[in-house]
């Protein structure tokens, strides 16, 4: 292990689970996307198993061919608010998106959240792929993806330097002489930019984890420098540990370019482990799960990446169909790696659908090959740590049970926390705030 | 009492209290606005006093001369979510402008916030008083008073019109099917307004109350009008009960004219009730925290309602000078109320900027009186209920405490908790949904 940090691990809590058809599966309360009690018991296994945080993703858009449990789901912010107060040391992150959202508002939400946690929020940062998302907020268009990602730039700035509104000692509250703050320590941020144009201060301080814990979504060239030059941790989405290994090279070095240290990013590839006693009981597992899926509905999980494209017009055996353009303006990333395949592996339709419906990840196993297939994504630097979304409500605790204690054994991953914030768990440093001076930095 | 709805609490829990230099008090928590200990404290003290809700403020502009607890606080929709899971009757109010925000994302934090609490949440919609907030929205204006209030018209509708995207029985959820949800009772609003352009639907369903209630806090002309027509609740500020009985009967009798029952709108007036066992003990307390207060401070909270107009230019003991049009375009129906009544009762400036700074209302005195009160206001139709502002910490314990039981003694107020919802706390309908045929509700 040397001087490598230990594994981190973040449970993406999403309704209910695995695939498209997952809320078929008997196991599955049909309506946990709106179900607080199903959040709450989610969250609290994975503290149970010392995770680093939770994740919730979102979206701004949805139609007759969205996802089941994206229909009817809760808000980022609010939920994980209402988890703050029923959770102690886990980590709370939540997505939000900089295409159709007003930095002022973001800065204090995420800051608000920070504080009611004691220092445990974290803001995903996503540009929305969806072009519907732009109905339902009065734009004519949505933007394109390489102005989504100059705005998320220019948003993500703003944010930053509201949250260093205040120096952490800005706020003396003497009730002896009356003097309440430091008007020396609270600091405008006047940002006059192409996207925004905000003064502040923001009416709110930095939490004791200085800033809430920035991550980012998008595998893009454009998302990549993004995260590079500016997230402190990356979620991301790999179908091989080959992938894995060289977009966390990528990710590091661009980030040691643009003058971070390598320990400054944390990455998280997304897992959806499905755990059995024997290989075979996890791969029934699978196929039980896989099965629930039909081509229809695998066709409109597939569209929905292709901005709700429809692929029932073409013949469902013939090789996967040119798309040119399609999609690119949506889940970029993601159609590249889809149309890529597709052609390196001569896929059809109907397999590229399925696939896309319901992907066979490799951790679907034993406790043992889990952990080791874990180890082995961490020691050969494909990954710092995983984003475990569970196929079944049950997958967590089981990955909690069984799997969690095998890393604990071989010393790879923390038994109890040692920390109180996200910055902390992840191995982060507390940001120095902008507006402090480097005399007053020696001094403090 | 006959048919006449009991009588209705909320609690303003906001930092450090009474007014804006109570956190000098050695009783109060310096830094009460950022503590959730506190906040989920004072929570649980009105459930305990079985409240009907609890009420969050807000502002979107802070600058050196602002209130101290308004420098640094929770926002609203993070810390009642996170309240959400502490408590489990209580309504959860909270503030958002509908000048600077965007109504699905309204839509949507309140909806989830509905959900999470099962059926608690309140929209408290104001429209800004401080023209500062548009810097801090890239806006070169803050829009006048009357097209804030247009604004908000058109910006409630849609909110509501998203908040019943879904019919009620819209989710089917079958599992040997694979049917989860009906198309035909989802429902786009397709809204394009002069403010506004937002097709929908809204991604979550409704809640056990329908939709959240809706509060309005402002009391101009069109302030009136758009409660009379819109709102679920008011919440008002009155300097005795005859202004608070015209104002009354005035919003009951628009309403009336609007189409709607008397009863579809509840009335709660703001109090600060300063609890002693003898009038003495309750005038000293009063005192000791108007004398917190110097002349400077007072002239800044003046200025506040001023759009921060600095009124230390003027001679102290001079009467009130002269303003003009200043302060209309922000706290219009405050600004307008001190200078009529600066002109009636001949004031100076000093004695404008204490009574600013530390309103001495009626509600001083022994539990007794103030439960006389209570009741008067209410029998008088003054009120349907208050929103009690609690000057110090343990104000709000002591009226819990000491008055609560004399109202349940006279069968004014509740003893235990009848209901689930905040709708039904307050003793409002829930809302058709608009998109339910009169066919389908005559069936269910
Ligand atoms: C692992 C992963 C998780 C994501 N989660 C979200 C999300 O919760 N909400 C969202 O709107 N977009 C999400 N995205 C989409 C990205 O934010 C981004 O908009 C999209 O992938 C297009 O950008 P890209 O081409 O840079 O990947 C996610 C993407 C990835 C790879
Ligand atoms: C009792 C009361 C409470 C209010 N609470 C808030 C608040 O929390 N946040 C806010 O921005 N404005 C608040 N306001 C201001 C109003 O929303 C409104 O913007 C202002 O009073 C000007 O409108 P008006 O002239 O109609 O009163 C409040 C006003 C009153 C009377």
């Amino acid at each position: 292990m040397s001087k490598r940090k230990s594994i981190k691990l973040g449970a993406l809590i999403h309704g209910v689970g695995g695939n498209a058809a997952a809320w078929r599966h008997p196991e599955v309360p049909a309506d946990a996307s709106v179900s607080f009690p199903f959040y709450k018991e989610q969250a609290l296994t994975a503290e149970a198993g010392k995770f680093d945080l939770v994740f919730i993703a979102d979206g701004l858009y949805i139609n007759e061919k969205s996802i089941p449990h994206f229909l009817n789901r809760f808000e980022p912010l609010t939920i994980l608010s209402a988890l703050a107060s029923a959770t102690s040391k886990i980590g709370l992150v939540g997505t939000l998106s900089s295409s159709y959202s007003e930095p002022f508002t973001v800065a204090r939400q995420f800051a608000s959240l920070d504080h009611i946690s004691g220092g445990r929020a974290g803001w995903n940062i996503v540009t929305s792929p969806l072009e519907g998302s732009a109905k339902n907020y009065g734009k004519d268009e949505h933007p394109s993806h390489g102005e989504r990602y100059q705005i998320a730039e220019e948003h993500l700035d703003v944010v930053r330097g509201l949250w260093d509104s205040w120096e952490d000692d800005a706020f003396v509250r003497d009730k002896e002489t009356g003097v309440f703050f430091d008007p020396e320590k609270m600091h405008r941020l006047n940002h006059q930019g192409r996207y925004f144009r905000v003064e502040g201060p923001l009416n709110i301080a930095r939490s004791r984890q200085g800033q809430p814990v920035v991550f980012q979504a998008g595998s893009s060239e454009s998302g990549i420098n993004l995260a590079a030059q500016s997230a402190d941790a990356v979620f991301s989405g790999h179908e091989s540990m080959e992938e894995a290994k060289s977009f966390y090279k990528e990710v590091k070095t661009r980030a040691a370019a643009a003058g971070r240290s390598k320990d400054d990013i944390v990455i998280l590839p997304g897992i959806g482990p499905i755990i059995g006693r024997t290989q075979e009981e996890a791969d029934r597992k699978f196929d039980e799960l896989a099965g629930l899926v039909s081509i229809e509905l695998a066709l409109q999980v597939l569209g929905r990446f292709f901005d709700h494209h429809d692929f029932s017009r073409y013949p469902l055996d013939d090789p996967f169909p040119e798309l040119g353009d399609i999609g690119s303006n949506s889940f970029r990333s993601s159609t590249d790696r889809i149309k890529r395949t597709a052609r390196e592996q001569s896929l059809t339709l109907r397999q590229v659908a399925l696939k896309a419906a319901a992907p066979k990840g490799q951790f679907v196993g034993t406790p043992d090959t889990i952990a080791d297939l874990i180890q082995q994504w961490h020691e050969e630097e494909a990954a710092d740590g995983f984003i475990v979304s569970s196929p079944f409500p049950s997958s967590l605790r089981d990955f909690v049970e069984l799997v969690v204690p095998i890393l604990q054994e071989r010393g790879l991953y923390r038994t109890e926390y040692e920390a109180e914030t996200l910055r902390e768990h992840l191995g982060l440093q507390i940001p120095v705030n902008r507006n402090t001076s480097a005399s007053v930095k020696l001094h403090s």
